[in-house]
């Protein structure tokens, strides 16, 4: 499995948006086993985003899906920046899938 | 929701043995959306936990499940350290429950 634990400011008062933009576009990815939203509650613009994916080419391949490619382009004007990036190696747990 | 993503550090070479210990001790807590374990890909010792649960409530009682207990007394040894915390506040995705 791939994963990938991330950071994103949003344009301040955009939080909101980009988050349900962000929900909207990563539906139905093929490879996608898990994928949550959450705000960050020490900073009203800050996002993070946890991602498991059966494996990296997975992750790779979903940034070239329309519904994907539609989510970046309503996204970036309400991306300020980002933050903390990790990759991870996920071996197990539960809620995958 | 509440979430939290957090690091932590086994003592050398215990990594495998930490990871299964906590995948075993971590079923069925009640409030549990999401458990994923995952190693550091760049430290052959860390390991990733990142955790969704409807509720804080539920992720302080989880504390005093036996399950959970057991597993926390088997797992301290074999932890020599701990990173990054962060706590989230989920608001969707998928692969939550």
């Amino acid at each position: 499995m791939y994963g990938l634990i991330g950071k994103l400011k949003a344009v301040p008062g955009q939080r909101d948006k980009l988050i349900s933009i962000l929900l909207d576009g990563v539906r139905g990815m093929p490879g996608c086993l898990s994928y949550v939203v959450a705000q960050d509650p020490a900073d009203p613009d800050a996002i993070w985003i946890t991602e498991v994916w059966d494996k990296q080419e997975s992750h790779k391949a979903s940034l070239s899906l329309p519904s994907v490619q539609q989510a970046i382009a309503r996204a970036s004007p309400l991306i300020a920046g980002f933050g903390e990036r990790f990759e991870t190696r996920p071996v197990g747990g539960h809620g995958l899938g």
